[in-house]
């Protein structure tokens, strides 16, 4: 086994990875309709007030508010009707003392309003007078100009995975050329002697090759554009001359080791000849997925992953996923677990060893009491399907020396 | 207001809706590479066990396991090598009586082997003879032929949206070409007569369009092809012929109906004449979103939500999604609610009134004990940036009478 072969935390080794790492500063302008799930590349500041002017929240009648104090059902007062707040205009007209116009959902308040009374509480008479049967305060039923941003205020800040909401805010503001990080371009090898492609029929003693299309799945949902630069034989040479010819068209690079001490060898072997600073640890505290090797190459993040596909999964989420939110330029905790944490009732026991940072499969029930209820999976960590079967992995923290059942615990979701 | 103004809650309006809708039956095939996020179309069986053959889950040596009965630090027992199981073929020779072959971990077990001993539990004299100092058990640090999944079972139902693990389990198989339901067409329509298309620069008294690029944002994320057919006045007749068009080449219409009562009446009137079986209800008793129209055409489904931004995305996410997902043939369960609810723990009361479900949005933060604290945002439901500042909603049920701070709550992140 390398030399190099020291444990740290997953926390640490992420430390000493974002320590080294550059950013990846192309910026890309896309149409609005497709910027969901993209990184703002910068904040947007509102530019105009939100809403641009004062509306009615209801259908009614736009009023002096003060005009209306004392009014009730059994007391009401009497406003002439001066007109209507058309949709979509600024009312020409002001209201002069003694007066209201009528207004929809939506509409601009003319001049001298500064409040809605609701039509269920007003009469229009056949006179032409608005019978008011309710005091209303100042701005009651408006929604002022700017209330919801004012110009300068900060509207989304740069680092922001946009969700479909927040397409919603971009719409109100007019950005339809959004600023947005592009995507990473990520290197996937997979190594191993007994692989063959998916697509391809093995033969006795071979098995397909599982950790391309999963961790380039994983990374592609992360933002992402990954590429599998398909399977090299263990056998440092030729993995040296696939990693570099890889590396050199793209931002970041996972290999996925072979599994045995000597494929994971050839790995670390190969990877610490791509560059400086080169092979920043070898070997993380985290079950499973211990012989995993981090390194960095002229500020490029690379990654050897065991070649087993739960521990590949497990430790592509844990450091590869947020060394590319790094690399999105999106703001990542201090270790880089994600924030997606949800808190679950543990169902049984889970022991583990003090030291080591450990993840166990979970189904995910709907619990007693509001709770959701999380059911451990204790599958062997080589059988993909014992992940497809999960819900999401349990964490472990490095020194809880095990979870009881009954615990709250964190769930990450696949 | 229409005479069809009823308020039924929104899981029987989703069941209303759920009973007359026509299924999309259309299936394509798509790549592994780019199958995540799509749904099955049809459940994938194992042709193959998987692993296909017994494997070592360790670097070691294979044995017979009888052959290491009693062996220990103190009493080894020796084997003579009789050679490597390489990786990617089977051995060609068999364990004769008293030997053992060396072997790396995913490599086939030669015949005559049930066991394997870990490497660090030998020593390699320079006999030749192998030193066991470890008695195994029968099938220990072996993966099984067939022990992840056996020919004939399920891998991964229809109806299931793939994740990233997934697309993992589908390698293993070798489905390489995945077949999946195609997205469903859906037409956005937005009304209003003070709307103006996000890229255009409102003038006094306009707005820009907020609903069209939220919808179609929330529903192709939902795995649809949401097309926005752009903004109609409000006038029954213009809408009618958009929406009729619109519905032509589609699998469901989505209006967003302009916010006042008069707006409302016109997007039901055209609603109504679209075609059979039409209006099933118009008002479900939700806040915000209680002004929803739900209708069906010939199969398809068709909504008319209100024209406040924050009610139209509640009411999206509420209904439409849910609907959505049906059309993908995807497990929807009773009253259309998905199953990502999370539980948190609320940070202050919330009233709310019996008989309605209320949505309020909150703000999570990492609580004491490993909950999730979740913050009420009790902003005005006009106002898409209080959407935009929160990261989900809280679900009030019907008959709760209110929530409490410290209690246990159902959240739906966005």
């Amino acid at each position: 086994m390398s030399e190099l072969f020291t444990v740290v935390s997953p926390d640490d080794a992420f430390e000493r990875l974002r320590a080294v790492l550059a950013s990846v500063a192309r910026i890309e302008s896309v149409p609005l309709e497709r910027a969901v799930g993209r990184t703002l590349a910068r904040e947007i500041v509102a530019s105009e007030p939100l809403p641009p002017f004062a509306r009615s929240a209801m259908d009614g009648y736009a009023v002096c508010a003060r005009e209306t104090h004392g009014a009730s059902e059994s007391s009401p007062i009497y406003l002439r009707l001066a007109g209507e707040a058309l949709m979509g205009m600024l009312p020409a007209f002001a209201l002069a003392a003694g007066t209201c116009a009528r207004i929809h959902t939506g509409a601009a308040l003319p001049r001298g309003a500064d409040a809605v009374v609701m039509v269920e509480e007003t009469n229009l008479l056949e006179s032409g007078d608005v019978e008011v049967l309710a005091s209303v305060a100042c701005g009651e039923d408006v929604i002022q100009a700017a209330e919801d941003l004012a110009p300068g205020d900060l509207a989304l800040a740069a680092g922001h995975r946009l969700r479909p909401i927040d397409i919603g805010g971009l719409a109100a503001l007019g950005v339809v050329d959004v600023p947005v990080a592009a995507p990473p371009r990520v290197a996937v090898i997979s190594t191993g002697d007994e692989l063959v492609a998916p697509g391809v029929q093995p033969r006795a003693g071979e098995i397909r090759d599982v950790n391309g299309a999963l961790i380039c799945a994983m990374l592609g949902e992360a933002g992402a554009q990954a590429r599998h630069y398909g399977i090299v034989e263990d056998d440092e040479h030729r993995l040296f001359a696939a990693a570099a010819a890889a590396l050199a068209q793209s931002d970041a690079l996972v290999v996925t080791a072979g599994s045995s001490v000597s494929a994971r060898d050839t790995t670390a072997r190969a990877l610490a000849r791509l560059g400086e600073p080169g092979i920043l640890l070898h070997g993380i505290a985290v079950k499973p997925g211990k012989p995993t090797i981090v390194a960095c190459v002229a500020g490029r993040p690379v990654f050897g992953l065991p070649g087993n596909p739960v521990s590949a999964a497990v430790l592509c989420w844990r450091l590869v996923v947020p060394a590319i939110r790094l690399l999105l330029g999106q703001p990542v905790s201090v270790g880089g677990l994600g924030a997606a944490a949800r808190a679950a009732r543990l169902t049984k026991n889970v022991p583990s060893r003090s030291g080591r940072e450990d993840y166990v499969p979970v189904t995910l029930m709907l619990g007693a009491g509001g709770t959701t209820d999380a059911q451990p999976t204790f599958a062997k960590s080589n059988l993909i399907f014992s992940l497809v079967r999960s819900d999401g992995i349990l964490r472990v923290p490095r020194d809880a020396g095990g979870l009881r059942a009954g615990e709250l615990v964190e769930i990450y979701a696949w």
